[in-house]
């Protein structure tokens, strides 16, 4: 996973209906479709209350470029009918970062 | 939870190691008294496989306080020392905003 800046993050919150209907599914699909993305750098995701799913990326054209990727916007459209009660994204500059491995 | 820019997030991701020893009890702990910190503006966590904290920010000042902050030094200490077996820090300026809400 990507740790030195200059680059981008986008944290997207969000809290869930109970309405499955391919949401898994989905889930992996968008993340398979991202990694493919010019400019995708990496995703961590977990989910308890609430889902966080951090992306990152290399600039701000690679987040606006995924967001109007096609099937992207279909899944979003899809998240907004059926999967998400409400949801949250920041677009962020990551200025700096550091890591403690053992 | 706080929305519109500019503010700053600090992204803290984690893997645990299998030790509790108060871990919980400190989690708590550590997220009451960042509410009582100046800047302080909000927090969101959710754990699965890796454990993600989102906090925010007025400016880098109130993070940098919080860091230094006595008994979140002594937590800091306490968690590369038991808790995590790795964890990563990304300080992020928030530059763009938007929410869905049903």
């Amino acid at each position: 996973m990507i740790l030195n800046p200059p680059y981008y993050a986008v944290i997207f919150t969000s809290t869930r209906t109970d309405e499955d209907n391919g949401y898994g599914f989905m889930g992996q699909k968008m993340e398979d479709l991202a990694r493919e993305q010019e400019g995708f750098l990496g995703v961590e995701s977990a989910r308890e209350e609430i889902g966080i799913t951090v992306s990152y990326w290399k600039n701000l054209e690679a987040i606006a470029n995924w967001k109007q990727q096609a099937y992207h916007v279909f899944a979003q459209q899809k998240g907004r009918k059926d999967w998400y009660s409400s949801y949250r994204v920041r677009i962020c500059l990551v200025e700096r970062a550091y890591e403690f491995e053992k």
